[in-house]
């Protein structure tokens, strides 16, 4: 291009020597990526997208995916280049203990990353979920700005790589961003053909550039990673199309220009050797003896990132300022939004139950809740994956979130809507939620059956790791799903979710604590970067129970009903089991065996509670203890001890009515009965 | 067609019919597609497949596989009509406790049904590991036949939903297909553009014809579901292309001919009403006041399928006897395979290893014993989702499982080939290994990240619950992987993997142990549908350790050291960890504390041994123990009970060398020595 000067062209050489110097220092790491890319990096961060390095957060920003998260080089060094913080330094220090520069991109721990990658598939399908995002908040702040002239216009670029095109998630996310029309989403597909196994034409043989057509994208092929032109042009041509998102297949060279090892595997994840980066400083033009080397023209010229980012930023905020004067309702849901506040007087609008023996499924509830609080927390959103109905996600009176085009006899489409459509793609789901949830301050929430949480867990896993406050509904959450048979119902998912260090699953007795449960949830939430939460749901309807606490559901377990007399056993239950729990305690303390009911909604928030507040509800002199879940057992040996019992189910289920699995499997107060006197 | 009579036409009538009623009588389930579909399934079964009743499980037969599992009835109607089995009470007892016909089918408890389906996407793409078990098959038994006359050609026949299209398993294993040309796998897409949220159109644009072409499918497309005709002209064209996978996109109105349902999401997964079934048999000139109403000429004319199923098996009888005749020691494999049983004198082939403080990986040894073990276990094979130089799953000198098309500089491919190259689709790789485990007696592996068990979750549990014995190698098992950071660090996956009942997680101590690792998991499979077994194995170096045992590891625990003088505490201690143990009860004993080491290489296996054996493992009255697992310590608690102590992992890891992190994060003897005094 016209304006690419020497400059820039020494620029990204430099990138590419320290990509093989950092990666040669620490003995490990990905090179090659970082070398092809260099020029398609640094011309996005240089020369394309509006952003400010010394204010990444900026709410005006373009956002910057690296899905292929293994090259995490190919963004640090342009953090480093374009002045976001990271200094040569932080290269240096490379996959090391307490660096800013991890081996793959950490959100939340350096700046300038917007999402933490690495695990294949999940930026570009986050990705999705920010270009949704940004819709959704512009249609609350500003929908009545003409197209790209709201302050709340911007686009999402994105670095894909084979791995990342190959992962079903992708293909999922890809398939709902077609049917989504996001025009403000930009993905290259670094198309090297060269991934662990090196050529790819061993495990793909497909056209993807062709997929991308069918999935109603606009495809374009750039040819060479050099070609920056190409890149540019192709950039100009996507934001044109501003009703698909746009694809562009870059057709690279992994680890140009190392002369022995480019265009091979072993270009891929590992050091060079000090003799091929020779090779590579001698073709460009640096000093072979030396490492790190950066010209100070160099640098000087790359930081001029942080003068054109003040006046971006100085330009956006005027057309911001004009907005919030216009428009002072919206900007103070944007102010409270942004705090995470939750407006005064909401919990006024949660529902609430009669005891009743009869009772709810706990989903109901859920639905109840949504339905009650959608119309004061706008920020709420979420959808299903095709179970609308069986999950009852759907806030009421609320249109889907698609273009007018995707309407149905059943569902009112427009482009701000709330109502999201996942389609039977869970994982894409799971990935999306984080993308909103990492994008802005809305909060998304979505639902599956408990059984499909392990379809969605790379997601959920990842968005726990990165503290991304999404909400997960899981309905239907054991056998009492029932004749859907063992397919269907979750067993070991409790155990399973329970186990991810940073997700909270909450499970919640009855309609109350349900809603107790979403308050807690979104209060929780409202610190930024708290975390996931999975909230699972019964299909079946529970008893409405006396004694249910907001207070108590938020500490995670807490005294449902204490004994009468001596405490002698304490029995420990969650969701639709604790009715159990509490028929048992009737016959032992029938028998006068004194029982304490604790209902244990969330273990995850109960293990994060002070000794003193554990030893009130589950005395260490109380050896006597059964737990009532009907799931496997693993996760309570640690709150009932050698002494203690489970009631558990440690084997799959079976296709019948809810009631007759419960009684054939011994989920039952006489199995509980009979658990707490061998306990005792 | 020609052939297709006015009794044809009836029987078509009569499964919709009893469909209906079905779903009726129970009170719940999936109607709709059943009635729709009836006319391409009575096709299939009556006029297509070769089968045979009466022996469901002759080796020559076509498969069949529902990938659309809620829709039960399409298949068990089909059992019933043709004479696997199933009768009219059957069918009477949809969806209730004990029943032939649960509400999805499952392999190995209703005859005629070849695999668990239900969770969507998983039947399609385990169809893909069917036709390439097919393909591999033939190769060892019979390479030399022309193509098509083999007495082990045959075909795989899929129906498949929208629900199975939008998941991403499906795009991953489509594309393997694809790469792959399967010629013999005909997929039928039940194109009725309906699904639980009503109209796809909410969630899915695509053009999904479009989309498999890409992946280098043959794809053709029939109007109505109505037409036979239609169904075996694209039936006859797809075998007629031997070298792609073929797609057929069936356009369908669901619940054909319900009066006011048809064509609507209440087709879908809710009993239709009396009402509605009253109009259904006025339209097909059924009695309205009559349930499961089937004409004896009707079932008399369907149950000729046994007739013809005895007539092609006959012939396909002396075709493999010609073939035995011919290759007695290919027959005498085939022999051996079918009984699952191990050649003898295959132990011979394992490696050894001598003790040695430095060691190596367990991957390592992992690697050397597939080398040394294929051949002679010439069943055996396997690969890894683009991970093969990282998971070490090649089994060295083998050819590449491919079209001679795949081959590239650094894999030679061949039709018939053994190692598979999954590309970076684990969850594929799953589910295609779960097929080849039901589809015949050869013994498949796949190798990923521990990290990525996560992705391929949805095809783990279903193998689990269908008992199929297929092995995953997941190396990098735990922080010990080190530079690569958390998205890359399993922390919780031993513990939510050994949540998952019928799945065994082996994670051997040392190389010695992963050699007796693989015996065990090669004998106990030698037992048809005993499930899959995971093995976790080290990224690093561990050291060859003295007092392992064949024996103590195929009983998952074992005294690996024991206490010298009174044993007074006992560690339990899985894989990398083991040496951690022993150099901590180095420093107990050293203080005069009799301290046990227990190698528990798999807590599935230990559980199931008799209680005498487990209290001579871990005596009851010793109760100060101590767990040392680098991982969170969810299924230590039930071993080590209220007086012990776990050395574990309960956040996620970092980005830095393996020492540095278990140095950080306290994963030592000196920790495990302060805690086994703590326990005391």
């Amino acid at each position: 291009p016209d304006d690419w000067s020497d400059l820039d062209k020494r620029a990204v050489d430099t990138a590419r020597v320290l990509a093989a110097d950092a990666v040669q220092k620490v003995g490990n790491g990905h090179p090659g990526t970082a070398m092809s890319l260099a020029p398609l990096a640094y011309t996005l961060f240089q020369k394309v997208m509006v952003h400010d390095p010394a204010d990444p957060d900026w709410t005006g920003r373009d956002r910057f995916v690296l899905s292929a998260g293994h090259s995490s080089l190919t963004l640090y060094i342009q953090l480093y280049l374009a002045g976001f913080g990271l200094e040569l330094d932080d290269l240096k220090a490379l996959r090391t203990w307490g660096s800013l520069t991890p081996g793959h991109p950490e959100v939340h721990h350096t700046k300038g990353v917007e999402i933490t990658t690495g695990p294949l598939g999940q930026g570009l399908a986050s990705s999705v979920g920010m270009a949704m995002a940004a819709r959704r908040e512009r249609g609350l702040w500003d929908p009545e700005a003409a197209a790209g002239n709201s302050p709340f216009d911007h686009f999402i670029y994105v670095i894909a790589s084979d791995g990342d095109i190959e992962e079903g998630v992708t293909s999922e996310a890809s398939s709902i961003a077609g049917r989504q029309q996001l025009g403000n989403l930009i993905v290259f597909y670094d198309h090297n053909q060269i991934s662990i196994e090196d050529d790819t034409n061993i495990a793909l043989s497909e056209d993807v550039a062709a997929r991308y057509e069918a999935y109603g994208w606009h495809v374009q092929k750039v040819e060479g990673g050099e070609n920056v032109s190409g890149i540019l042009d192709a950039i100009e041509a996507a934001k044109a199309v501003t009703d698909k998102p746009s694809f562009i297949q870059l057709h690279t060279v992994i680890g140009f220009p190392a002369p022995t090892k480019m265009n091979t595997g072993k270009a891929h994840g590992a050091a060079l050797g000090a003799e091929e980066i020779v090779g590579i400083k001698n073709i460009l033009g640096f000093d072979p003896e030396r490492t790190f080397q950066v010209d100070d023209t160099v640098i000087k010229h790359t930081r001029l990132a942080l003068d054109r980012g003040q006046a971006a930023k100085a330009a956006w905020q005027g057309k911001f300022d004009a907005w919030a004067a216009a428009n002072p309702a919206n900007k103070a849901l944007f102010d409270r939004m942004v705090a995470r506040d939750l407006p005064e007087g909401w919990l006024d609008s949660l529902p609430s139950w009669p005891v009743d023996p009869k009772g709810i499924a706990t989903r109901a509830a859920s639905g109840a809740v949504l339905t009650a609080i959608g119309p004061v927390l706008p920020e709420l959103w979420g959808g299903s994956a095709d179970l609308a109905e069986s999950n009852l996600t759907t806030i009421k009176g609320s249109d889907s979130f698609g273009p007018v085009a995707a309407a149905t006899s059943e569902w009112n489409a427009n482009p701000y809507g709330r109502t999201l459509h996942f389609g039977i793609r869970e994982h894409a789901m799971g990935a999306i939620l984080s993308g909103i949830a990492l994008h802005g301050p809305t909060r998304p929430y979505g639902g599956t059956f408990l059984q499909f949480s392990d379809y969605m867990r790379g997601a959920v896993r990842l968005a726990a790791v990165m503290g991304a406050p999404a909400v997960y509904v899981w309905t239907h959450d054991s056998i009492g799903l029932g004749e859907d048979g063992p397919t269907h119902q979750p067993v070991e998912h409790l155990a399973a979710l329970r186990a991810i260090p940073g997700l909270a699953i909450l499970r919640p007795a009855d309609a109350n604590e349900t809603a107790f449960g979403w308050q807690a949830v979104l209060e929780k939430q409202s610190v930024w970067n708290t975390g996931p939460v999975g909230i699972a749901l019964s299909r079946q309807a529970v008893p409405t129970l006396a004694g249910t606490s907001a207070e108590g559901v938020a500490k995670g377990a807490y005294v449902l009903a204490d004994a009468e007399g001596e405490l002698q056993v304490i029995i420990l239950s969650s969701g639709s089991e604790v009715q159990i729990a509490l028929a048992a305690r009737e016959s032992l303390q029938a028998e006068g065996i004194g029982t304490r009911v604790v209902s244990v909604p969330c273990l995850d928030w109960f293990e994060a509670q002070d000794a003193d507040y554990i030893e009130s509800v589950l005395p260490k002199a109380v050896t006597a203890r059964v737990s009532v879940e009907a799931a496997i057992s693993q996760p309570w040996w640690r709150w009932i001890g050698s002494q203690g019992r489970p009631v558990s189910l440690e084997h799959y289920g079976a296709s019948a009515d809810a009631a007759t699995l419960y009684e054939k499997f011994g989920i039952t107060a006489e199995a509980t009965v009979a658990a707490a006197k061998e306990s005792l």
